[in-house]
């Protein structure tokens, strides 16, 4: 990756919007500007900042306890806060010359941290600017090289996923899988599960965000496994749907009818539309059959180096979609008592349609 | 746990400071309070806010994701959002008489929501009111029954430990181990690691946080192991530290120092002392002996239903220990190039001194 071509065009939106020095605090904005992978432990524990001027060398700032993996990953200079962050910033606020404008990230800072920034500014003189999704929006659109790291995490998500569908049985809990796959992730080669895999059975399936429980799965109930990880930071992110044993018609019926919508919204996407198009694509089908109060959730998101980020794929965004974004389109129907079923796979914006980055069809056309 | 009873201590606390609505967002505020456990998938994915009135019923405000689960965790009423929390929020204050002061938690509130609350304070005229470890207060001074939990919660932690630490080979990568730690805590019944396991040999020692790696850990290196989970949402977090095969005579002087001065950590603590001066008894030790610079991170912290919470053991923390507070003493000393020895246990204060809650001896003293 090219950090440093990424660096200048943040430095050349810096000064079109006349900031003299940006502080960058998302975990994700941080590895894309720089190449330094760690996450944080909780927005209370950050693991460093990047200290970017409008010009001139960018500056990682982390504690003792990440120096070592900050100098090893980023050829940015690294400073060390042994007196904490407000401190160095403070330091290294009077060795710049005219400062006017520090932002900040005002999606990624806590209210009561703004607090110490906003009497650190006053202190200095300087006027703070929260900013939202600055480097976000460079991120929105992947390069051929972040696509096709993307299409890697897929794979390998896929290939995980079919090693531990073989080997599902009846008796194992939801825990068990959702151990066996993140096990399998880490052993193919991923850095992390890119989010807590969901394996919800029954009931159980029937909460769009159910955590895996210590019942077994058991045979002829709609069990949903969701799942992704990170390769190189890009997180892949797939829903499937199935049976062990016999499904039920109930269970044709609705999962073919979220199959349908699926195909609906993949079938709307191209550059030009709106994402709430794409929803509102997709969600007809489900309200045409009665089900609209059971889709209660947005009908996809972005990917990338967040597994959740721009654009939200869902019917109150008015934004365009544009060729080169990565969302999901994973429609999902939820019947408290019975369970629910949700099928999700990512595809590629294009000009004319979208690429679906998938290709596993288990279990999607029954 | 009785719920009610916390509800009526903040509630008193809320009277006390004329706050009229507190909203808590914090996963393990939300949980102290409610019985609650849903996580937050990063900060900017609520998973749900209690709604707490001075007087009166508290509700849980979630959205559909998580309403099941909500309903069956919580005697409160659980109000679902579907037009997004603001606008929740909006018909709620209507619906409240009298409402003056709106309190929130500036501690786990983005800058930017904290900008949303701004804008719907102004339009129903009340005031907005940032408060800082309002709940926290309550959480640092544990109950018997907390206690027994923690306690229990550590003692599965040694037996996940003793488990694994038996079975290792030189072979095995500091990834393999860390799943298998991973692995075993969920097989033994803990509802999840309280945080990512660090496994770190050799070099990679030398950085506290570091990220377990695809090496070997190898024979005669230093081996840091730090490990915790949550039984119950209570946390524990244990490091033991050791070589496969012959320590060298560096390891044996470093560990030696390290356990020395985690003992004249323990001995200081009770109830009365200051955290800074706890902190200065162990680094002291350190100091003496010529490493100083090498033990860069605080000495320990609280821990309870979040595995780092108040108090916090530092240099500079002139927060008085309080019996039933408890917290962690984790010296530690970190050579680049050669590698790093932390030991860590977690103690109860008490009024003449400290409980420890660890049994397990495994290379403590050697």
């Amino acid at each position: 990756m090219d950090y440093q071509l990424r660096l200048n065009i943040a430095q050349k939106k810096l000064r079109r919007r006349k900031i003299d020095i940006l502080l960058v605090a998302s975990p994700e904005n941080r590895r894309y500007l720089s190449g330094y992978s760690a996450v944080d432990h909780g927005i209370a524990e950050s693991s460093g900042i990047l200290f970017i001027p409008a010009r001139g060398q960018a500056r990682l700032l982390t504690d003792f306890r990440y120096q070592l993996q900050a100098e090893c990953e980023t050829d940015l200079e690294v400073v060390v806060y042994r007196k904490g962050l407000i401190s160095l910033l403070e330091s290294l606020l009077s060795a710049e010359k005219d400062v006017q404008r520090l932002a900040f990230e005002s999606h990624y800072t806590l209210h009561s941290f703004s607090l110490k920034l906003a009497a650190l500014a006053e202190k200095r003189k300087v006027t703070l600017v929260p900013v939202t999704a600055l480097i976000e929006k460079l991120r929105v659109i992947k390069s051929q090289e972040e696509i096709e790291l993307l299409r890697r995490s897929v794979s390998l998500n896929e290939r995980v996923f079919r090693s531990i569908h073989r080997s599902l049985m009846p008796e194992m809990t939801e825990l068990d899988i959702a151990l066996a796959v993140e096990s399998a992730m880490l052993q193919a080669g991923a850095e992390a599960p890119s989010f807590l895999t969901i394996v919800a059975a029954g009931d159980n399936s029937a909460s769009p965000h159910a955590a895996p429980t210590r019942q077994a799965v058991g045979s002829n109930r709609s069990i949903t496994l969701d799942m992704g990880l990170k390769l190189k930071g890009y997180c892949s992110d797939m829903t499937r749907n199935f049976v062990i044993g016999e499904p039920d018609s109930r269970y044709f019926e609705i999962h073919r009818l979220v199959r349908k919508a699926q195909k609906a919204g993949i079938g709307a996407v191209r550059a030009g539309i709106t994402a709430a198009q794409v929803d509102r694509a997709a969600r007809k089908i489900i309200a045409d059959a009665g089900y609209s109060k059971h889709f209660g959730h947005a009908l996809g998101h972005g990917v990338g180096l967040a597994v959740h980020e721009e654009p939200r794929v869902s019917a109150r965004s008015r934004k365009q979609l544009k060729a080169g974004m990565v969302v999901t389109i994973e429609p999902g129907i939820y019947l408290p008592g019975w369970g629910g079923v949700r099928l999700e796979n990512m595809v590629v914006v294009g000009d004319d349609g979208c690429e679906v980055l998938n290709r596993d069809e288990t279990w999607l056309d029954i």
